[in-house]
């Protein structure tokens, strides 16, 4: 690969490295934290009488409908919301908009952060994750930009409120509280936008609307913060969401009726799987997410080859700590209960530790 | 506005205004530049054909298929293709791949290129256009990096091949040329792909190809450089084409021959419009675009003004050699007489001028 040609932020990035996306048939994939169940009917419906003839046309550049349907969700106005092609660009669009100085973020949390600091020259303060993998509330006060996901990922174990809340009350800077994961049970920190006005809520419709697919996601915070994340946008790209995407997000938004109750199926599933796995042995960390983060009593590596021969994917991250944990997304009832029967097959030894 | 928490750079940038999307019903929009004819009907068969379920599922993250059709269409592989949100996020990212030295570029162009060389910190060396509009080919030559659309928006005016090969050929930097407009009967640069391994050609299937709704772009380039855009894009956001907008616009690539009819419906309407136009008394550049670059013989913010009252909608930019100048978008047939209907009730002289 020659990189004379290459910029100096070219060659000096490591990119993010997003789970595979294999495409083999009948596979049993938990390994990206995608949701089992199919978009709301009212998304599916919403984009089959859409008029395809109207592509022809730019979208509402700043997807005003879909800002509203956010809005209606979390009792804010649109004033209080960005929307953009998928969480992902929301992020990277809020790690240029407020983050000059330090940003202090935990050791163990969502790879992307470091990547977006990097690309944009934001200096980070790192923290490690306390032994039983909880973020450190204390070493997070009095800080000036704060980020990390709640639940945090990969191991799905969330802050409270009245936590998070303490962070931003004595943060000067702008705390980004990265919600994908919230609505699989944790507690929201949605009510506290309207009180304070340095805080950026994010939330992606991938997971918890099953719309990965459609590449949606929005952020709500004081509308003085939006604006500097609209100004950012719209130095970048003007219509970032396409025509389709924000009909399907929006009516995706409005019918939380099937959200809820595929939120509480996989809650259940989560629950069903997390004491199957305790009972063959593993260390399962507490989750409020839509996937477990676990310690099998084998090497974790030789239990993910295993699955696979059995058509089953799941993923593990680098790093001294968490090296030998797996992160399984909750699946079906039936796909989990085809991972448990796989895993007992498995015993409790694997080959390698037994020669 | 309380800016106090935004970064410098979200307090320094001046964001690119796109032309207004009215959502006022019975409107002849004329400017914004989109097609006036539907996508071709096997997009719209293929996303009515598209299974919603999978929705739930993340996107192929390099837009594969889409990657493919690009490859297909232009005779070559997918190593030479990256796809985008719309060619304004392709050239986001070529911006920060390629250019940390002087970016040379008209001072009568695109004007979103002036707001990312701002964004990610570009110096620029702006060349005035020739008296007679044209882009001064000797200014360009020897140059470090290069960017300018072919045609020249808003003026229409297009360079040949062989005049961009020498701008190519002597530049020590990357030279991208953006080829959104030039399917409306411009020579495209593609050719040269194979040759050189400093030429990004962008393109987007927001004009040729009826889908501004969508967001698609790709460029097409020496492997080398398709991989720092691909880097950075891995560092910026994995899945930028959802679903739909890859199924849709890989359809719309292989059907040459709908795009081929809609092409030439639109340069049959340009000619009879500019013809029109310069009965009336109008100066009208040579477009090789799907819009008329022109200056009515009234004060052109007073025909602007007037052509709203009767529901039609063309665009004016600041700037002192252009603003009396209109770019009016070529919708279709019917469309143009009516314009020009208008135009020719407004007689020779405006109010403004007759007070």
């Amino acid at each position: 690969m020659n990189q004379k040609l290459w910029s100096r932020r070219a060659r000096s990035i490591t990119p993010y490295v997003a789970g595979e996306q294999p495409r083999m048939k009948n596979l049993i994939k938990l390994n990206t934290n995608e949701n089992p169940y199919p978009p709301s009917p009212k998304a599916i419906a919403a984009l089959e009488s859409y008029n395809a003839d109207a592509l022809r046309l730019y979208p509402n550049a700043d997807a005003e409908p879909l800002m509203q349907a956010a809005a209606d969700r979390h009792g804010l106005t649109p004033s209080h919301i960005f929307c953009g092609n998928g969480s992902d660009e929301v992020l990277a669009i809020a790690f240029q908009a407020f983050f000059d100085d330090t940003l202090t973020l935990p050791d163990i949390t969502y790879s992307f952060y470091p990547v977006w600091a990097s690309l944009y020259g934001v200096p980070l303060r790192v923290v490690p994750l306390k032994e039983d993998f909880t973020i450190p509330v204390d070493a997070f006060l009095h800080q000036k930009n704060v980020i990390f996901p709640n639940p945090n990922a990969p191991t799905g174990i969330a802050l409270s409120r009245a936590e998070i809340e303490s962070i931003v009350k004595t943060a000067s800077g702008v705390v980004v509280i990265d919600e994908a994961y919230v609505e699989f049970g944790a507690e929201s920190v949605m009510p506290l936008v309207r009180e304070y006005d340095n805080l950026v809520v994010v939330r992606t419709l991938s997971k918890s609307h099953s719309l990965a697919g459609l590449r949606v996601g929005y952020a709500a915070a004081h509308p003085d913060l939006i604006c500097a994340m609209r100004c950012i946008k719209d130095s970048f790209n003007s219509y970032p969401l396409d025509s389709l995407a924000q009909t399907a997000a929006a009516a995706a938004l409005a019918d939380s009726q099937y959200t809820d109750r595929i939120l509480e199926s996989i809650i259940g599933v989560r629950e069903f799987t997390a004491g199957e796995l305790c009972a063959l042995g593993y260390e399962v960390l507490p989750s409020q997410s839509n996937f477990l983060f676990c310690r099998p009593p084998q090497d974790a590596a030789w239990v993910m080859g295993k699955l696979r021969e059995q058509g089953i994917i799941v993923r593990r991250f680098g790093g001294a700590r968490i090296e030998n944990y797996l992160r399984i997304t909750i699946g079906t009832r039936q796909q989990m209960e085809t991972l448990i029967e796989v895993l007992r097959s498995l015993g409790s030894v694997s080959e390698k530790e037994d020669a």
